[in-house]
């Protein structure tokens, strides 16, 4: 059985891992006959924020702890994420990838990535395993693989120039599909930076981790 | 376009909604052609559950704030919900059924339900509008329609028993069916009382909310 591992960034869109993408993803890979490994940084979330009002609350919440809630505690740190031991990488969207596991929210193509994630992505790049990036994920694609990397993170025109910035080749991709970089065996998909439902956001998920599990 | 209802419980397994099986049901319902509505309490968890160890944390969270994460902010509080604009109900499981929508968790046959919970339940059971439950929310069922109403919670013979002695009458089912009520249009699936993984709980799920859409 292929296994699969799974970098999520909290548990919740606009603070963490996107929920509809990440449940979406995990079933995708067990439709695959293959198996899921949840891992996530053990640090604090950027912030919290209350999901009914969209506002800050005065609190603070880890990103290993809240992850491990859509994980059902299946979950490990990501800094022990050995990519030896997994055939392919997928990694969901929701704001906690642009927030958690990098600064590209706030920080666009100056933006920093997490050493612990910045490690595990780069040896599947480097072992030419291949990777599959969901949503607004896809920002962390050209910090890995540089190289004019083929990815896309949406058509909002400021995001994909920062994409563009940090040294990939953005290409715009409708909701229900993905785009293949066939040179760095990474995979891409707009889901919930386009998608107005969950119908939507699966369309292309499942396409591309359908891809993402036959090229492993 | 059939409106569905639903009430979730927070947003986690051990303290709330039970994230798959919320988003499972919710993808399932979109697959229907209908549309889905969500509510929750506007009260606090019963308690906080780190995920990661199952210790629990000294926080407190609100219901309907944590709910909204699965929403992505699409909810609104359960108090408001009336049933005459909906055509079905239906409600995920978690330990949030059994310890925020209820305290069956702790209080078993002798438990409690929420009073906006179970006027919203009771409106659909009174207009004769047909409702699913998922997992350990069949616990409310007896409360609702009593009558030796059928429905499967499913097969541990404690809380079994503890179905029976609320007022119902309990059929073991396996993962992948559900047990349908004719006379009270009740439909309730084991879900992740049995299910272990995304694929077992998805098998049952599916499977009520086409039946649950088909009656509405």
């Amino acid at each position: 059985m292929k296994k699969i591992a799974v970098i999520l960034s909290g548990s919740g869109v606009f603070d963490g891992a996107e929920i509809h993408e990440s449940v979406l993803a995990l079933h995708a890979v067990e439709k695959n006959g293959a198996s899921w490994h949840c891992f996530a940084p053990d640090i604090d979330q950027m912030h919290v924020i209350n999901h009914k009002t969209g506002e800050e609350m005065a609190e603070s919440r880890n990103v290993l702890v809240e992850a491990a809630r859509i994980a059902r505690g299946n979950i490990e740190d990501v800094a022990t994420l050995n990519a030896d031991d997994f055939d392919a990488l997928l990694v969901p969207g929701g704001f906690g990838a642009a927030k958690n596991l990098t600064d590209f929210a706030v920080n666009g193509a100056e933006c920093s990535i997490n050493t612990h994630v910045a490690s595990a992505c780069r040896a599947f790049a480097q072992a030419r395993k291949p990777a599959g990036y969901l949503c607004i994920a896809p920002a962390i694609i050209p910090m890995i693989y540089g190289d004019n990397v083929q990815g896309t993170i949406g058509n909002d025109q400021a995001t994909a120039a920062a994409f563009n910035q940090l040294g990939g080749s953005h290409i715009d991709c409708p909701v229900d599909d993905y785009i293949f970089d066939e040179n760095h065996l990474v995979l891409s998909t707009p889901a919930y930076m386009l998608a107005g439902n969950i119908s939507e956001a699966a369309a292309g998920i499942e396409k591309l981790v359908n891809k993402l599990i036959s090229l492993s």
